[in-house]
């Protein structure tokens, strides 16, 4: 097991990695009472609710099970865990634990942030993408028709229980959309990572536990450095917006939980390094190499056919990037350097946009 | 004017007191950027809102005018604000200023809590309960079904405008409900401030601008020195909590908005004061005094004729200040002097509750 520190002040919280879900002595010391509220999705509650129960059997435990998938990811669904804690006489005592993916996570995490203006939280993050990017950083919510993510709060949890048996799960697709944004800590401030990425994405894709738990610990080390210096996004934590703007008007325009989060973080990225490439930044060999570590992560290097640039623009300047109207994206200066900027033609966007759509 | 800091470290604040609503120079300083949002009600925009934003008419102003009362405060109704801001395109730059009573402010202070995970945060109360107790403390929320404030968050406004003159088309009423929170400092912790009172209650009643002016300032400074020792409400913020935890089942069971919350404070205070005597803890003097000084605000001194004792203790059991299934309750050890005790004899608290029951 190993264990990462998440250094915050009086909110700093350990990351514990490795063969974890039902090793209760981890957990136990940030319980604050009797009352546990364990929050997951019908399909990791078939797969991993009753060990993880089992081994809290001393608690008095309350299982929310909540429908899967982003498009679930609503103030609807919130207000469900609400109902549930007030009818089972939960109180501000309480502990909220999320067990499943980022979408279990964020919405736990405002529920607790929430729940009597604030109680207890813990995180299981059952995906490698919730492991690696949702598990730190202290971003929660949900989403709103018109925009992604954009009622929530920071709110951090007491300690992470990051297991990486439970990825041996997880369909391809989503263990691809993980690797996604382990690339970006790659691409965005690590370069030495992005060539140890090279040389072993076939090991993730293969659920190798000694790569994942390297990628995994290395990912989470990178993102705890840039929020410790950044607990509310003022600066370098724009950083790890690297593809999302972009990201996140895909996911829009094709309805929540249509592309998974981390696939269109992957096609996002592209259009970054893309954009980067034609604005003289870096030299195509990045492109290149960004092309062909996405494709081999089995990840879309491309936007939708359907998406035109005027869906991008609209959808992209409802981003919370976005100040004063002007449109703000993560570029890159150099392979692992990443920079934010405000001062992008127009023109030269239409091209990427162009150039990044699919034709099938 | 007079202007009081609530003292906070880095989320301090000042409060203004007096003729203050349209001097815009007073906020301008708190803004920051083009982009306002105010949040107001059908009752208060067609007084206030057509001055307060001519006073503001340098900025982009966003108007939300939510249905008025305590059975509107929810998600749904949040909702709405959420609508209003993405469809203008607000960012995280925007201010959102609550101008009304304490619904209005408590849900304008959630919405801007929550809307892109925290923005700026201006509150103008508009009557005296808000002026005297919402404006101060930061907390923010709406209702469940449930329970009353049960979803919220501590959130500091970054400056508070307290006018007295709009209090002059406060019903009597809601006067009256903001007299019983300024009662509930004398009682908790201000044995000179309940004499003032009792010397100074018709004055309030009547609009005299210098005691409403004394008496806001007086509760602020008590209110603000509680919170400032106990911002996130773990010790003596209870006792700011007197009265409530009768006044929140009364609410409950009634229905929200058919007892005023400041009406139901003053019968729970009743309650309070009743039990603290019938546990030997004062004497029967404080308990005239106190009907006394109730009665002369125009509040009510007895609790709904229809509510038997099974409804309070069920009510009162799923409050905030219920830990570990114990109810806790605050009770007064003299005349202004609280304490916190979860050591009550049911017999006592049954006595309690029949003596306070409403005949008609």
């Amino acid at each position: 097991m190993e264990t990462l520190h998440v250094d915050l002040g009086d909110r700093a919280y350990p990351i514990f990695i490795g063969s974890v879900l039902t090793n209760s002595e981890l957990i136990k010391p940030y319980l604050t009472s009797n009352q546990i509220c364990i929050v997951t999705n019908t399909v990791v509650a078939p797969l991993y609710l009753e060990a993880f129960c089992e081994s809290l059997s001393d608690y008095s435990i309350l299982k929310v099970i909540l429908p899967d998938g982003e498009s679930h990811k609503d103030l609807d669904t919130l207000n469900t865990i609400f109902d549930q804690l007030l009818a089972h006489h939960h109180n501000r005592k309480t502990t909220l634990i999320a067990l499943g993916g980022g979408v279990t996570g964020d919405m736990t995490g405002f529920a607790a942030a929430c729940y009597q203006r604030g109680v207890n939280f813990i995180q299981v993050p059952t995906t490698l993408l919730s492991q690696v990017d949702s598990s730190v950083g202290g971003k929660t919510g949900v989403n709103h028709k018109l925009g992604k993510n954009m009622i929530g709060a920071f709110y951090q949890p007491k300690c992470v229980l990051a297991d990486t048996d439970v990825l041996k799960t997880l369909p391809q697709r989503e263990l691809s959309a993980g690797i996604a944004e382990i690339i970006k800590y790659g691409l965005l401030g690590d370069a030495e990572f992005f060539e140890w990425l090279e040389e072993h994405v076939e090991k993730l894709l293969e659920c190798d536990r000694e790569a994942l738990t390297y990628a995994i610990k290395r990912s989470c080390e990178n993102k705890a450095q840039i929020v410790a210096q950044d607990e509310k996004e003022s600066g370098v934590r724009a950083y790890l917006n690297l593809g999302h703007t972009f990201g996140h008007a895909i996911e829009t325009a094709m309805g929540y939980g249509t592309w998974l989060h981390g696939e269109a973080v992957g096609a996002g990225m592209m259009m970054a390094v893309d954009l980067s490439a034609r604005m003289g930044l870096i030299d195509e060999s990045v492109v290149s190499r960004t092309k062909s570590l996405l494709e081999r992560a089995k990840l879309p290097i491309q936007g939708p056919a359907c998406m035109t640039n005027e869906q991008y623009i609209d959808l992209m300047s409802v981003d919370k990037k976005v100040l004063d109207g002007r449109l703000r994206l993560v570029l890159l200066k150099s392979l692992g350097e990443a920079f934010v900027t405000s001062d992008v033609d127009p023109k030269i966007l239409a091209e990427t946009l162009n150039a990044t759509r699919s034709t099938d």
